[in-house]
């Protein structure tokens, strides 16, 4: 695949911080052997490359937008763990746990340079236009800067939240629509953009992008609460644990009876939960139906999305993508 | 000042991560009341706008170049200061020591989104070439990503050999050719490519570069061991307590006799070192002449830089203007 060159291309250096990254994308155990584990899903990627074909562009000429998308993701996946003390990704211990905090920051850094390099590549291989100039390239150049610059202003808001009791659903939407929302907006954004010229065009999957952001994550909260071990890598509950403030939480928290409310922010006020907090919690949720809300919710994003998509015209072949794409994202299981 | 400007236009997003910024540059206290204190030195900047004024080229030109520069090298900073646990910069507390590591990791990546964000604009207000194309501007971009790559590998490298004990002057060298190497070189390569299209010069810049940034960190390595705190806000000593296997103790455990020898890996083995220890090794740093090495080291390669440099054929005012960034480089006090 076109990101294991990327990577490969890399090696040369011969540093062990190379083999720490092929370790991430799960491509070699912690002794450099070649292993064929659980990999990323590739979402992002996948959605950059779906936009650009669906809209007339080849799929070739996305490609080095795909792997940019998701090298940046996963360099901000590798600096989450280590603030979030995440010892498990896709079943594998994560780089910090692995390797040491030190080490796992600049690996990170790397990942993130490597994501620039990347992303000037693309502008010489695949996104010149046909004047042979680099407008295009300038513009995707920009809209990947500023996904991530949203991408980590909402991961420091996600640090923030955690420490607080009264966190609105509405800075919580804001904050995912920075932290997650960001880079999958802009997967559907940048993919359009090498597509096609049209400005509706590009508008209408940008929008797209944005209602399958929230779908994604709201998802994402719900399996942080109820996903089973096997299916996530992580405990049921343990978004709890963490006393991550997400939509399930604040939900319960906002439509709880007042003496139950009073529990859960006496509960979130603890320096550390214990099984018996995280099982009261599970309990009020389940009064509360907080998972019957954050699953309309999730569903009713993902719709958002396709009915934005249906307003482009796309074949029914692409459109069928889509769906299978957003329904995928925002319903998964694991 | 620019780079004031670069990040307030920022803060309208109203998020504290700005304010730690603000406090990182010297521009504002914890509570975010304004203050006029200690700064970097603005080293890199000034190379890069030296160089671009004295090959012909106007300040003005270079001058979002230099602020990327300048942005990259407190990125590096705030992520350096967490993995080496360094509490205090020019006398101030260091981000991660108020904020906490989270908070800091994030503030860096921050850093590093609008450093990219700054390179993206310079193209657009300044380097556009008399076609109005910008094939400069791909360069110099190409020119801060290698070097941004080049600075992280070699903080890799410097926290690898924290724990060996055998490193040799060599990889050393090879370590901080890249650690603070690189960002030095890429300030007076980037000035010249925006100052002139004669590649002979280009090269020249860049030669005198490299050998500056090896004066500048052999001066750094002899103020990590000998500066006083008055003037480097650290305590005499404490790149010994680090274990930091800079020049002059690597200088030392090489030209030691047998038995000083030993003495000093047994000391750098140990899990923490004593003040005693610390006493120790300076006396036995002493007998083996390690800090006249070093400034003869340090005095040689500003020499070099120099030399290079006058190969150029600048006016006598840029030449006397380079000799005294050099020499404050390679030779200063604090």
């Amino acid at each position: 695949m076109e990101m294991r060159k990327t990577i490969d291309s890399y090696s040369s250096a011969n540093l062990d911080i190379y083999g720490m990254l092929k370790y991430c994308f799960g491509w070699e155990d912690q002794q450099g052997k070649e292993i064929s584990g659980e990999t990323g899903k590739g979402l992002r990627p996948a959605l950059c490359l779906f936009a650009a074909e669906a809209l007339g562009g080849s799929y070739y000429k996305a490609i080095y937008a795909a792997i940019s998308l998701e090298l940046i993701h996963n360099f901000s996946l590798i600096h989450d763990e280590i603030q979030d003390f995440d010892e498990f990704r896709h079943h594998r211990p994560t780089l910090w746990a692995v390797w040491g905090p030190e080490k796992a920051l600049v690996a990170g850094d790397v990942l993130k340079v490597i994501a620039d390099k990347s992303i000037e590549d693309f502008g010489k291989y695949t996104v010149r236009d046909e004047n042979n100039n680099f407008e295009l390239h300038r513009e995707c150049t920009k809209l990947l800067t500023e996904a991530c610059l949203q991408m980590i202003e909402g991961q420091y808001l996600d640090i923030t939240f955690e420490k607080e009791i009264n966190v609105g659903i509405d800075q919580y939407l804001d904050m995912i629509s920075k932290k997650t929302g960001a880079l999958i907006r802009c997967s559907l954004n940048l993919g359009a953009l090498i597509g096609t010229k049209d400005p509706n065009l590009i508008r209408i999957f940008k929008n797209a992008g944005t209602a399958l952001g929230f779908g994604f994550q709201i998802k994402d909260d719900i399996l942080g609460i109820w996903g089973t071990e096997d299916s996530t890598g992580k405990p049921v509950g343990s978004d709890i644990k963490r006393k991550k403030k997400s939509i399930p939480i604040l939900h319960s928290i906002n439509s709880a009876s007042y003496k139950s409310k009073r529990i859960l922010i006496n509960i979130f006020q603890k320096e550390e939960l214990l099984d018996n907090d995280i099982i009261t919690v599970l309990s009020i949720m389940d009064d509360t139906k907080s998972l019957d809300y954050s699953e309309t919710l999730a569903r009713e994003y993902c719709d958002k999305s396709i009915d934005h998509i249906y307003s482009a015209n796309l074949t029914d072949e692409s459109m069928e993508d889509f769906i299978e794409l957003a329904e995928f994202l925002a319903l998964r299981e694991f």
